[in-house]
């Protein structure tokens, strides 16, 4: 044992007047007295008030003290409490969670299967379509070519111009009828037919991503098409792209590394890594499947007894019930939502992106420092982000609209998407989802201007209001209202072991 | 709204190449189509994955992002599952917090005022035991100086140093009676008579508190004696206490400001402030009331109520429920304690510290951060430590006792000051409070190490190892057994079967 404190009040009691205080530890003392004084030696009179001091919390404290200590104890205070929940559910439930608890009806497997070999053919029929746009894109810079003469040239620019715009309304129906018909079919599927909300969101999220790249797919080559059918024009396109000229890139196997690519924007060339690094991989799948774990734990264990217990509540409006409803299961959906978010955005997306060699891993930012809800959503999630700010904010913009439009259409695009993806699995599209993203619209007109302040506390509160409404009111809110939905449509067959 | 992270991307399409990746936007084309252009800007094409980027939470990355915002998130978290705590607890139990709840019996109100005129008067006492002594020191330094002759001096002085000697245990003897009469009476009283742990606690405090004073003033007036009578003496005293040397400090306003000042340990002369900011005494009392208050509402409402629930559990000793108690009781002692903390040595020493115009107001330091147990007793009670400091470990380690018992010395005496102040006004001497501070040794044992580490792991460890100790067990857990043995002997609802 040291004695580090103590020792140190024993130096100042010398230091503090600069030389020590005591009476009997003179040399020059009589011998007699020396003697007695070393094994005597009183310290009872030191100073040990020297000085005007504040209190270190006080406000006239020259020096804020470091509070790092409570940080700990946060922690830990979530630790315990956590910890307290899971022993009283333990008591109360003992262990639900089961690998025989999860009944799928043989239809719903079926479906399901084909489903993901049906969705990805659109891309395929994508593909073909645009085949045909670039052979006769190609003719038609043969025939631009072939005539030498400039001033006839011009001319026969502008006629293909012409043509082009033709073309391009019988390739855009032609791609918008199979975009349609992929989403269509899928969504008619899982709404009608796959009953299990689990297997229907896969095949929902499936075609919803199959989807989006067919779009990205068809508009940028669009404009790459239009590029070479415009010699006049000065400004080149990046030069990541030089390696792989329009019509080069049509090909099937650039459409089938954009297939797998993790990415909803297509580009004809992307940054790539020189080599896979298969522990990598191996390492971020590990973490995949430790997230999705704890997700299934986390939902059987307390989220399914917790909603069923909330179900009379939401039944007779009992609305104080629903808030301490709501707030208890927060806890449970925002540590869903981290384990989710880790698992997909850098557990599986980088594992998936190491093996496709794909360079550009920014599949999110730090969101969680978000101080208005605008930069969280453009930060949480890239690869959508990406998609909206290429192909619908930009060109909305650059078509004159203004900018606030054009963001109300992307909220509101996302808004569907959300309901497409959350409605029609659960088989009730009571448009909570879509209202949810619409809501966001006055919160980031709230938020806004909370980042341009100059003191740190406008960014703390725009942060503590994303966390309040997204994280512990917007996501347990509309978990319980689609599980009511569920609950009110079909009765208890989800968990029939447990609650018949 | 304003558009700056949807605006940032519409600036990065261009921005990232360097030039305009569009075909359509050069000013060379012909004047029919770059008009078409204005109207239809297409942007589709604009480079989204320009380079090789990783994501921010990968160990590859070349700099760690901000988490600020999960702290955010941790305070909301804390705040929120308290919030539904609260809102359970009101849903169960209503309203406990009532004026009227608290029962006084009329002598243990009457008794506490007797003690609380009673107690100081032992300081009083040891102010007549000190005036003695400084006028024989008087009487000694005269015949000393009367003495002309330098080599009869010295022997004069010899004897003189003798007689100091028996003189000092003469008034050691009268001091100690005077001293543990006041402890005893006290003690007495409030263990038999003083059926109110509350009422009790506030007496045995007071007693214990002046008890500490008179031993102070005691020990310093005797070495500042001891200085006076040795003029050989070439190491002066402190410079501050030159304005009132011995023996011109025994005068009884000197031990009035003493009496009241918030120190436990005696200085001729303390540091002054020049004037009382009476607004500064009115916030800090306000401090102080608020304090109290929520303490109290925090007790009625979820302590007690927790602690009754907790009995049946304590009697069977039903481990695993014992530990589910002691967790959820851990917030709410932690809150009290924290609470506690801010009003006393925060708001009341400050208000006490600024009417008696006291300057050092260095009452505690960040013991928050403590990352051993050591460092947490040396700074969370400065008044005590010092008196601990000067009146116990540098004597002991003056007269050549080993650091290391005195260290346990002081933890000891410690213990026994603890469970006076829990044990007596409880009527319960179980020995858990001096159990408690004699732990405290091991711990201080293990946690010394870790303070010396480099890294800053160990000193995070060395935290969460106080607050685990000390306010997640130690607390909860004396307050549940100290509950349980009150509720044992003065009988309850529930019957304790092990105590019957």
């Amino acid at each position: 044992m040291t004695d580090t404190a103590m020792s140190s009040g024993n130096n100042a009691m010398n230091g503090r007047t600069g030389r020590s205080p005591l009476p009997g530890s003179s040399p020059r003392l009589s011998q007699e007295f020396a003697k007695e004084d070393v094994q005597k030696k009183y310290k009872h009179a030191f100073v040990i008030h020297a000085k005007r001091r504040t209190s270190c919390l006080s406000r006239e404290s020259e020096s804020t003290p470091s509070f790092l200590g409570f940080r700990n104890l946060m922690v830990l205070m979530l630790v315990v409490s956590n910890l307290r929940l899971v022993l009283e559910n333990f008591k109360k439930y003992g262990v639900l969670v089961t690998l025989s608890g999860h009944e799928y009806r043989h239809q719903d497997v079926l479906l399901g299967w084909i489903l993901y070999l049906l969705v990805p053919c659109h891309l395929f029929v994508a593909y073909i379509i645009e085949s045909v746009a670039a052979r006769q894109a190609k003719a038609a810079v043969a025939r631009i070519k072939r005539n030498d003469d400039p001033r006839t040239r011009s001319q026969s620019q502008q006629r293909e111009r012409r043509t082009f715009e033709i073309t391009w309304t019988i390739i855009a129906l032609a791609h918008g009828v199979n975009a349609t018909l992929n989403l269509c079919i899928a969504t008619t599927v899982v709404y009608y037919h796959i009953h299990h909300p689990g297997i229907g969101t896969i095949c929902e999220l499936h075609a919803v991503i199959v989807w989006l790249k067919a779009c990205s797919y068809a508009l940028t080559n669009r404009d790459l098409r239009h590029a070479l059918l415009d010699p006049a024009v000065s400004v080149p396109l990046p030069d990541l792209y030089k390696s792989c000229p329009y019509p080069n890139n049509i090909t099937l196997g650039n459409l089938s590394y954009f297939w797998w690519a993790p990415t909803l924007v297509y580009q004809p060339v992307y940054p790539r890594t020189e080599k896979i690094r298969w522990d990598f991989v191996l390492k971020r799948l590990l973490e995949t499947i430790i997230g999705i774990l704890l997700i299934w734990i986390l939902s059987a264990q307390y989220a399914i007894p917790l909603l069923q217990n909330s179900l009379e509540m939401v039944s007779t409006l009992n609305l104080a019930a629903i808030v301490e409803r709501t707030l208890k299961l927060s806890t449970i959906s925002l540590a869903c939502w981290l384990a989710g978010f880790f698992a997909l955005f850098q557990a599986f997306l980088n594992a998936l992106a190491e093996v496709m060699r794909f360079g550009d891993r920014e599949f999110y930012s730090d969101w969680w420092n978000s101080s208005s809800l605008r930069s969280y959503w453009s930060s949480w999630n890239k690869p959508v982000f990406h998609f909206m700010r290429r192909h619908i904010y930009a060109p909305l913009v650059g078509r004159g609209c203004p900018k606030v439009v054009a963001q109300i259409a992307v909220f509101l695009f996302s808004g569907v998407l959300h309901e497409l993806l959350v409605g029609v699995p659960t088989h009730n599209i009571i448009g909570v989802a879509f209202a949810g993203m619409v809501f966001q619209l006055p919160l980031v007109a709230i938020t806004d201007p909370l980042t341009k302040m100059e003191s740190s506390n406008g960014r703390t509160l725009g942060n503590v209001i994303f966390w309040v409404s997204f994280c512990l009111v917007g996501q347990p809110l509309a978990a319980l209202l689609y599980y009511f939905a569920w609950q009110a449509k079909y009765g208890s067959v989800i968990t029939p072991r447990l609650w018949s």
